[in-house]
């Protein structure tokens, strides 16, 4: 299973597009994907007590069972603590859509990611969507303008695509996402977007993608704040004809394929975190359970003294230890080892509850890598967790010193 | 009740002093306190899994109930992590005192700061306790050597102290603390220690303090992280004879005492944040409860996004609601209000659900200044918090990410 450098229109059956339509000052602010036939779709909405107008409708969308045909996603404003104007705007959103293409208004999911609480110029949105729609296409370059237009601070798009072959035939999924500033646990600040032509029940979906988030999106970390916009949507439109069961194989290759694509895109916004020099990877292996390996790789990843140490390329182990401390995860400190790698080298800092005498040079070699693993060896059980997360630079706080205004 | 510019020798009945003896390359790194008369002792200590030898031996002392009469204090070496070895330093330390003053190796208590993993030059420390005890005195000079002995990378020296006058005569406190570095909820890095003459039961002494410290250095945040050694001590030698029974107004008057001498030594210790500008005050009113003002409180004031957003003086509301919406308390958005504020000045951001067209020069005026309130006005019940952090700022970031090396 390989990820293909494709997008979100890879799959039988979506067409998409991206356009600069006025939301911003400059570059693309506005996205469309369409899929010719009604798609199944789950999603998994911010936990944040304040939600932005578009996840409320989605939220009733997804609770009203039915399949869906459009997803509409804007950046330069989030259309958060807007009020009533903000929920006007994604009725006009989605009826517009509903004009231009062939679906009702609620068959048409919505998205935004920008500043809070400006309300939306909904004119400009709504031209757009008419600009938009004639041009919705697909390929490569549909992909890469509708992936461009859900960007915010990051640098570059996030996408990629996987063919699967199944029992039935061939399956392909698709996906983009958008992520930088604010990227921790329950999905902060975060939209991410997935297409597929198989045939699934909406019920398998959504506990596939329940357990997916736990060990992608719910594993990095950025800065640690959780956002009002935050979603990853997964439609899928039956187009291959390829029908997905319950306890069979090729549900487990499918789940699979939609955990490494899932992945894909998690440690893709990681790596374009705010001001990120470099990407750690802390992975846990013998925890007493899974919990508690997911509750120390994401403590350790999350801690600013630890990113800031990787920062300062320093093997600062106690910071580390320190973090698993405060997890809240059970282990013996007795037997741990905690090393540094990348790559084939490798650097063991601590075993057996007491620090190594270890190769200063050897640990700077690998420390000023821009790609780092944490390992964390316990002899607890058998859980396993990784998380993912970036240091924290001088830039993160430029940028983030200086953002509104 | 008024803090006076005293310290730990304060109250009646004790003596300290504090020097260099070479733990660290320059400065005071090794504090001594004494009580001529056994005193009661109540201490909170860290949460975190990992604790460093002196925390361990601490929590036994204090499980076995009896009085204490000396306190060493050493910065520079956090004797944590350091295995048998540091077990056996903390041994030593007590008995050298028991050697040298009128007491018991188990009548002594032990605290350590500074770097992890690196076993305690205990032949320095033994001969430092030699060298201190002669010179342990009453007095201003006395409570400044031993404040500034428990110092790392604080600038400068937390104390305070309060006469409080009871039906039964007078009461003296002391206290000293050090901070800087990772300090949050739970009490990270943070060494408090507080003297008292009056005579209180230890149980009673430890309900006062479990409810305080939730008040007090539970609500501060430099940036999160749960160290290994923090403790916050609390002992009374009874000197003064005034007793305090439960269910007194005495008890209320010796509580609330206790309570702001506390709440000034953990606001110093946000002062004094690793590179913080500026100190910032989350004053929520009107919540449902206490814990929930609590829980926002604490969420908003440690937030990275909130914490740069003072720092590049910017007003940005939209962080502060997105930290609220997060932090699991419970708030009905639609009539709350947001206002930063400076002694007289005032400006409210956020009103009835929808932000407020406020007044950016006023607004300027306000986060400009290097004392700042956040005020959240709830209107879903009478529970009220107020938490204290500080900016993340370039400097943060330069001394963490080059501190061990």
């Amino acid at each position: 299973m390989k990820i293909i450098n494709e997008g979100i229109t890879y799959p039988q059956g979506y067409k998409a597009w991206g356009a600069h339509v006025g939301l911003k000052y400059k570059n693309k602010d506005l996205s469309m994907v369409y899929s010719e036939e009604a798609a199944v779709f789950t999603g998994l909405f911010t936990k944040n007590k304040v939600k932005a107008a578009p996840v409320k409708w989605n939220m009733a969308i997804h609770d009203g069972q039915k399949p869906i045909k459009g997803l509409v996603i804007n950046s330069g404003n989030a259309n958060a603590c807007t009020g009533l104007k903000g929920e006007k705007d994604v009725v006009a959103t989605t009826k517009k859509v509903s004009e231009v293409m062939e679906c009702l208004p609620e068959e048409v999911l919505v998205a935004s990611t920008g500043v809070i609480g400006v309300p939306l110029p909904i004119d400009k949105l709504v031209n757009g969507i008419e600009f938009i729609a004639p041009k919705l296409n697909k390929g490569k370059d549909a992909s890469d303008a509708a992936a461009a237009g859900i960007m915010t601070t990051d640098t570059y798009a996030k996408q990629g695509a996987m063919d699967l072959e199944l029992s039935g035939g061939k399956v392909m999924l698709g996906g983009m996402a958008k992520g930088s500033g604010m990227i921790h646990p329950n999905m902060a600040t975060m939209l991410s977007f997935i297409t597929c032509d198989a045939v699934i029940e909406k019920k398998l979906l959504q506990e596939m993608m329940a357990d997916i988030v736990k060990d992608t999106y719910n594993m990095i970390s950025v800065d640690g704040d959780t956002s009002t916009n935050d979603m990853v949507l997964v439609m899928t439109n039956g187009v291959s004809g390829v029908v997905i069961e319950e306890g069979t194989k090729d549900y487990q290759l499918f789940k699979e394929a939609l955990l490494i694509l899932n992945e894909h895109l998690a440690k893709s916004i990681v790596k374009d975190g705010e001001g990120a020099g470099k990407t750690i990877e802390v992975k846990v292996t013998g925890a007493k359970s899974k919990l508690d390996g997911q509750k120390m790789a994401k403590a350790v990843v999350s801690s600013n003294l630890v990113k800031t140490a990787f920062f300062g390329e320093d093997a600062n182990w106690g910071r580390i230890l320190c973090a698993m401390g405060y997890s809240e995860a059970d282990f013996s400190e007795e037997e741990l080892v905690i090393s540094f790698a990348h790559q084939g080298k490798k650097v063991v800092v601590y075993e057996e509850g007491l620090p190594k005498d270890f190769d200063e040079e050897l640990a700077y070699e690998v420390l000023k890598e821009e790609e780092i693993q944490v390992l964390i060896e316990l002899k607890d059980g058998d859980g396993e967790a990784t998380a993912w997360g970036c240091d924290l630079s001088y830039e993160y706080v430029r940028i983030n010193g200086d953002y509104r205004t």
